[in-house]
């Protein structure tokens, strides 16, 4: 489990990976949905999760150039699981009714 | 996801209820398996989790006193994802073979 942790553990992780989702997206879409991250902890976050082979990043070379993210098999994988936490959070911990 | 990763987010917690799994056991057992955290850090994790709900405590008035932690039903229910993500990690990121 502390392995595990290493490789997804901080809090800002799974957060990207489920705002990433089934998609191809580009980083000014994922800090917009986010709304919560700096764009310098975003750039490092989407770095390591590369490195980690979680996410794959294309380039491409236009003007501006374009750069998109989605999840690699592995991600998805992890995404399954992560919807079920969400769920498991859903159920244990309802949002408050809105008044 | 932000909710989620807010009550399951540091590190600690998923370690933590990894370790006490589906036993009831002491916090100096728990600190003695898990040997990479400090007292005071899991005090106040241990605390935090009984406040959400996920573990339970229970305290024995014997001398010296005798504090036991277990996994509530919704702890129960978190730990069954937490297996996934190991074996999740456990398929994409394998231990390196011992030489």
């Amino acid at each position: 489990m502390t392995r595990t942790m290493a490789s997804i553990g901080t809090k800002w992780k799974p957060i990207i990976i489920y705002t990433i989702g089934k998609r191809t997206i580009r980083f000014g879409q994922i800090y917009a949905l986010m709304g919560i991250i700096s764009k310098k902890v975003l750039t490092e976050q989407l770095k390591e999760l590369v490195e980690d082979g979680i996410i794959s990043r294309e380039k491409f070379d236009e003007l501006p150039p374009r750069v998109e993210y989605t999840l690699t098999p592995k991600g998805i994988d992890l995404l399954r699981i992560l919807n079920m936490l969400t769920i498991w959070n859903d159920k244990h911990n309802p949002e408050p009714a809105q008044k």
